[in-house]
């Protein structure tokens, strides 16, 4: 489970909302505010830690789990060590890593803090300070009959000068996220910290064992773990990498559990879940599994094939796309799997019977029809119009992975925008953005090869074409038949990285005069893209007007068969718990953990499975010193859990019930992605590393003993 | 495992030969006549029938056993019933339904022998009568210096003599095969029985429960069964279909077992396994993991896709297509699974491995290395020589998808054979091979679409042009360059059936005064593909010369250190044992045996987890009646064991200790299929079918009493 997995949109209107998620056994992905709500269940399932103290986030164990922006992380020292997954850390290793300091092999180990190396470019700690209801002041003015577009125009004021009354605090970053369909509205405060060092991470033959052939999969073998370190200014604030900064000093970290754990044991964790759809409706449902996963997953497929031929034999393209094939080759791994999963659980005909259930029980009331009546068959044609335009959406987005014309279109916007105040500027445009946006810009230089990028917009083109002319910008194609791609690409001067961010600051009017032939085109193409941008605002603003209502009664229908009920993951924290568990089918048996000599006896010494020698024979020798698992007699390596996760929560804390680190989760199973959509008990699993194999790794083969002891660990 | 996947050869000199393929544990795909050298171990695994009377196809179970021609099957009543796998006896189902009488869907039941349906055309039952060694027939004139044509020549003329000799005997059918690589030579001589009805098969929601997401899967829930009855003449000889036939009275049949298998029982298995390589040298593993076998996957794919581009709302086209399509997809899987295997088993570093032991072997000794060393060194040479083509034949190949071109050519060998006598005829251009050759003509009406057949040729040419000119036949290029594939396809005449069969009785003259454009295809490709049958003759030859001794130098080592040694799969009857077993790996561990309650756990009522209401309502109800295991306390449905198949054992009689039928072999594990190269007692199982499910889903489901009462069971 990769970060890039879940970050792909699959829809232009990725509101959550929807009908009927029903609580059964340990399923839920809690807000921090909910804990009073389940507190009773989590203590029948053996939680030590009173689960009113997880709402406070001031508190140990809360004010230890930070996020990196995609994975989830927690502290795990006074001074600052940040422990999350390998594949989290990965960038950064990649980073430092050279001809002849091969640290995405050999795995790397700073003795002392001084020997601790810068982490990627834009990579940051994100600690947690506050998450507080906003509903009132995200609905003022707000009122019951608006226009679409006025609604939204409202909401979106009100989440700017929220953001922006946040962020008046020196390095915060605020956001604004709807939760249950916009029913209610939090504000999430995070202290930003940017001097962000990389102190630890094991050989790639330890934390990536398996591969992709082993990703998504189960048993598994992988030490999915690195860390990092969080730097301050002397005077503690956060500062840019400076050689005189500081360690963080956090509020609190984890402490690492003396005894691991055994099948059964009480799990849990808290993170960052990036997206789920599990309130989505039947209607949205069956659009996307009858036609946008399967597209989707032909387009990924075809981009994929694509830019493999264009670079095959050619090391220096392969290396510029090789993140984007692998995002694409994981997405695609990732539908196929939920498209499976859909079809083994009947994801459809189920969501049938619950919102059958849900309409049944609105209209046995003339009070709850007349309360939720509209509003459901408002949402029902909302969704039935926005369905329409889904799947030539989906062939005319591809146009997106052409880097010139996105990069073009993109320096437009913002000019445009630059030239309003900034709380009136469309969000990704205000000043907060101008790093990410230059960061995006610069990026492309690593990614971009003039040659392949035009062989794709040829394929771009080809599904651009195919669509009705109402779905497509004929400015843009005009403008493209006109110029023609030879001229586009022999004349535009957007390669050079110099020359595009130089265009960052630029007015729209010497756009407008450019004989640049891409900024030509994203002039062209503009008015269209506004219209659509308009229209969607219009859109989205019925669709919150009718979603909360249908959401509240949602809500009240739930609290009525007394189940608690929680929202759609969106990126912000929650808590989950659950159980260490095998799992038992009829003919198969998943063990609930795997041991040292599985990994082992998997070792190929190349290739996916070349655990470092100096561990295998430790195994051989049956060296695991004091890392044992009493039960099992021999070193754990990874467990599987019932808690409910998915892509965002890589790299979360495992807990016990004491609230003590005994290991991370890092994947779920390809018959598992499923739990996107709905989470079946008997079906889902995630998987952890278990922290007696981080600690034994760190001791026994990398020698990582100055961190064990920082952690509190040997003598 | 069907049929279809094995029968696709991937070289053109499919030789089997190689080096070392050392037996351990129950590893073994024995020849009858081998039951001598293993007859202690097999005891010792608890065999109750004398190992020795296996080797006597005379006698009872062996002439029981027989072949549907690329499955495996067996009688179990004296009046001619067979019993085989559902996937076996498929194409005779669908040959029997139509609109409103679907056995594919429903099942098909003859409750009386008058109710008994023909089996799908070509459909046969080959009886083995005799598996006679005519090493020194065939050796009759080879002399050791021979050029690598003439030793082809001489063995090519001594087959045929002794197939024409065999087959003097009315409705037989018979073949010389080589075993390790040409060191021996057999003759097998099977009645053909050409009256094959169709007597029984259950719901396709039982005998293909779990379609293709469970193929090559455990857990496995598929009653994979279905019988046939053979019919003869009154008189008791051969005949086609004729209303008049009567059952054919077997010599013995098998019966069916009182008790069922448990964990750990002995079981054997005697079938027809098509085709292995675990002789196979290092040299040609790597060519095939390296090149063959990823190209050749590549090629599939790309079929596949522009197959199904082009039929893609067409369902006419679609169906003709359907067996095309599949074959491609499951070959494919195939392919890939082999490659994961060979990755995973570290196949190439243990065929280096057994290569060095083997060499070292030979030459500790000068006796050996004088022996042997010649053939050696020459074999190597002989391999590197073909190897280098493969990959170009691989991309000419694909030309052989183009219907038209492939029925032209074939009718002009046809054509120029049938000028010379009999036994001077190319190998399948014989009159024994007109039957075949004829419906295969025909069978083109069913599966050909001129406007599809056309873009597989562009297609196929393209492939065709990107290799060197040495590599491929340009007078056959010039010639379709100058017809151009606009008037190839529109003048052709090949298209109709009629037309088609009607080039069966021409001579070649008059194909070469024909103006049919594909014919004028045909004629000017002939000489380059002479040339190519020519050398590839030589290079036959000369690798027999060399093979024969070094695969008598490779016995002679397994021999040394006492371990037996079987030939290569070649279709011909092989004998296996083993015992039941679920398998164990660190986090996962299969069961032996899959049960009622799973098959009903992975029930949806629809697509291909669809079992009839009648089961599952049976299964609720627990109503198992005598067919329950005892250890399991419920109703099995398939099992695993560790015998040795391969594509080709599909249908095979599962035996317990004393011989009697115990369920019917039907697939592996897509993990497994890197046994054909080479055996990993850890990781290989089969899945069988229980026929105690068989038994149940008769008598419960389906009301079959009839024949349960036929093979002894019931009142």
């Amino acid at each position: 489970m990769t970060r890039s997995h879940y970050t792909l949109a699959t829809s232009a209107l990725a509101l959550a909302l929807g009908l009927s998620a029903t609580v059964q056994a340990e399923e839920g992905m809690w807000m921090p505010s909910q804990m009073s709500e389940i507190a009773a269940q989590m203590k029948a399932a053996s939680a030590q830690v009173p689960p009113e103290q997880l709402a406070d986030l001031s508190k140990a164990p809360m004010n230890a789990i930070v996020s990196l922006g995609g994975c989830s992380a927690s502290f795990v020292s006074p001074e600052g060590l940040v422990v999350s997954n390998h594949h989290c850390v990965y960038g950064s290793i990649q980073y430092n890593s050279k001809p002849g300091q091969d640290y995405l092999t050999n795995g790397f180990l700073a003795k002392t803090k001084a020997d601790e190396v810068p982490a990627a470019p834009g990579s940051r700690i994100f600690v947690i300070e506050d998450l507080r209801n906003v509903t009132v002041d995200m609905l003022k003015g707000v009122k019951p009959n608006m226009a679409g577009r006025a609604r939204f125009d409202v909401l979106d004021a009100n989440r700017k000068a929220l953001i922006a009354n946040c962020e008046k605090l020196a390095n915060r970053r605020c956001d604004v996220r709807a939760y249950f369909g916009g029913e209610r509205y939090f504000l999430q405060q995070q202290l930003e910290i940017k001097d962000v060092r990389l102190a630890y991470a094991p050989a790639g033959g330890i934390g990536n064992f398996g591969g992709e052939t082993d990703n998504w999969q189960w048993p598994r073998h992988t030490g999915d773990f690195g860390f990092y370190r969080a730097y301050v200014a002397p005077d503690g604030s956060s500062a840019p990498y400076a050689k005189e900064n500081v360690p963080y000093k956090p509020k609190s970290w984890l402490t690492l559990a003396k005894d691991g754990l055994k099948e059964g044991d009480f799990v849990m964790l808290a993170g960052f879940p990036g997206n789920t759809d599990r309130w989505r409706t039947v209607a949205e449902t069956k659009t996307t599994y009858d036609q946008v996963y399967p597209l989707t997953q032909k387009m990924l497929s075809d981009y994929s094939d694509l830019v493999n031929r264009l670079t095959a034999g050619n090391q220096g393209t392969q290396i510029k796309y090789a993140n984007s094939v692998k995002g694409a080759d994981n997405f695609k791994k990732n539908l196929l799997g939920k498209m499976a999963g859909a079809d083994a659980i009947s994801l459809t005909q189920k969501k049938e019977a619950d919102d059958a259930a849900f309409r049944t029980w609105v209209n046995a009331d003339p009070k709850r029809a007349k309360q939720y009546g509209v509003a459901l068959s408002d949402m029902d044609a909302l969704i039935a119009e926005t369905g329409k335009r889904e799947v030539a959406d989906i062939k005319t987005g591809q146009m997106g992975r052409v880097q010139m014309l996105s990069a073009a279109t993109t320096l437009y916007r913002w000019a445009k925008e630059r030239a309003k105040p900034d709380a009136k500027r469309e969000a990704g445009f205000q000043d907060r953005d101008r790093l990410p946006v230059t960061e995006r810009m610069k990026q492309i230089e690593r990614r971009f090869d003039a040659g392949v990028d035009r062989k794709i917009m040829e394929w771009a083109l080809d599904h651009y074409r195919s669509v009705a002319t109402a779905d497509r910008n004929e400015a843009l194609l005009a403008k493209i038949d006109a110029i023609g791609l030879d001229k586009l690409y022999a004349e535009t001067k957007l390669g050079d990285t110099a020359m595009r961010t130089a265009w960052m600051d630029k007015s729209a009017a010497e756009f407008e005069a450019s004989t640049d032939p891409f900024i030509q085109l994203a002039v062209a193409a503009f008015p269209y893209a506004q219209k659509r941008l308009d229209e969607s605002k219009d859109m989205s603003g019925k669709m919150n007007a009718a979603a909360r209502v249908v959401m509240a009664g949602q809500l009240e229908f739930a609290k009525s068969q007394g189940k608690p009920a929680y929202p759609d993951a969106n990126g912000s924290l929650r808590i989950t718990y659950g159980k260490v568990a095998g799992r038992v089918q009829d003919g198969v048996a998943w063990s609930a953990f795997t041991t040292a000599e599985g990994m082992a006896a998997k070792q190929r010494g190349r290739g996916e499975f070349d655990a470092p020698a100096k561990a295998i024979n430790l195994v051989k020798a049956k060296d695991y010193g004091r890392y044992i698992a009493p039960e099992l007699g021999t070193l754990p390596v990874n467990y599987l859990t019932t808690v409910d996760i998915t892509g965002g929560n890589s790299g979360s804390a495992t807990l016990n019930a004491k609230g003590e680190l005994v290991g991370l989760a890092f994947d779920g199973t390809l018959d598992g992605v499923i739990s996107d959509w709905r989470f079946e008990p008997a079906l889902i699993r995630t998987i952890h590393v278990d922290h007696r194999y981080m600690m034994w790794v760190m001791d026994k083969v990398d020698g990582a003993g100055n961190l064990l002891k920082e952690m509190g660990i040997g003598e």
